[in-house]
């Protein structure tokens, strides 16, 4: 097989970088096809080769492979993986992101996302590549304990996922986040892009609006902080 | 004058985009020097060029000095000025951050800051340039919103500053964030290292050690995360 800079009609993806590799190989071995390794990673403990055995994942050295695919990075150890079809849990609450861009904001958001106990997430439209490997390197490996689905519209989401509370954010909203009592069912909290936010035309009749107040210094925060202060919020951690 | 790729040696430096550029004309314009434009930038309302009449500040249209100085983004007008020496206030609330490293957490530390009502942050040591315009771009601005003052240990930061009730963040704490109840005395907030955290022989007789619980699947949140919630916490938002 020849390694290719990653694009988004890949059947499969990368992990770049150590963290992210060993967290391919904890939590979807069975999705790994190949490990490459720089010949300087010092492997500790030789941690990957021996997940590589148990899982009988080939293991290889090749610096050439390492340079093409992540060519500007402090990176010594890939992965790469089978993308997969996945689907979010009914009885769960999740994350809804509405076409978001940015790579480097998506992963963060999913690394946030386990670190405060959601597992499922729903993103709106095609605009984002999850798999993109910036996305699951910002994520620092947290990528493979989550899932993810993809939505044509929000619609299609709630379509198949009615029976929760839905809190959208948006800044000109009903509710300020720490107003809410935190409730006790599912629920799924919705955030918009970047620069756009959610459209108010779209949204204004679904769920509750909330919004994370903050000073007039700044137009908006940044969408991860946004994400990860309501995930705090409402997991009550 | 001849206008080159920043260093941290620099006089002075770069507000790139034009919501920087903006920030710096309308909140530090005594120390802006000169704005630069792509003569693609269609500057709606002449809001940048009434700026620099008002305050009379040289203004050109130059893509040659844009593709120098932030050759790979798409930004379109840049503002140069001087750097300051700035002193934090003694009664007012701070973020203080232990030898962060990383130039896009900075500026969105520093955007948080802004948004949650903290003017005022110090930084232990000297690794970090606050005034790299990667940090300041990632501050959408709010740079200029904000006083940072460098300090060459902790024990400088306290001797100023003596008057506050001071929260370490670290993995092993004695206290969770969400326990805490909000202090009504002025207060700082202190984070360590992306990587390594705050050293806790130097931290461990300083102030309350404070945890913001997560769960194991995640080693740490992202520090200006972390920040973040902190923030929103305290500031009762």
């Amino acid at each position: 097989m020849k390694f290719k800079t990653y694009k988004k009609d890949f059947e499969y993806s990368y992990a770049l970088g150590a963290s992210p590799a060993i967290e391919l190989l904890q939590n979807r071995p069975e999705d790994c096809f190949k490990i490459i390794f720089s010949p300087s990673y010092p492997d500790n403990g030789g941690k990957i080769k021996n997940l590589c055995e148990k899982y009988n994942i080939p293991c290889e050295e090749n610096q050439k492979f390492i340079n093409i695919l992540s060519p500007k990075e402090n990176c010594y150890v890939i992965g790469a993986f089978k993308k997969r079809s996945q689907t979010i849990a009914q009885n769960k609450s999740h994350v809804v992101l509405d076409n978001p861009s940015d790579m480097g904001n998506i992963g963060t958001i999913i690394r946030s996302c386990a670190g405060f106990g959601i597992s499922d997430i729903a993103i709106i439209g095609n605009g984002a590549d999850v798999y993109n490997p910036k996305a699951i390197r910002a994520s620092m490996g947290a990528f493979f304990h989550v899932n993810i689905e993809y939505f044509r519209s929000v619609g299609d989401y709630l379509d198949s996922h009615n029976n929760r509370e839905i809190y959208t954010f948006m800044l000109d909203a009903e509710h300020s986040l720490s107003d809410l009592s935190v409730t006790q069912n599912i629920y799924s909290l919705v955030f918009g892009n970047e620069s756009s936010g959610l459209d108010y035309d779209i949204y204004k009749n679904i769920g509750k609006s909330v919004v994370i107040n903050h000073t007039d210094k700044i137009d908006s925060l940044s969408l991860p902080i946004a994400v990860s202060i309501a995930l705090f919020w409402f997991g009550r951690f």
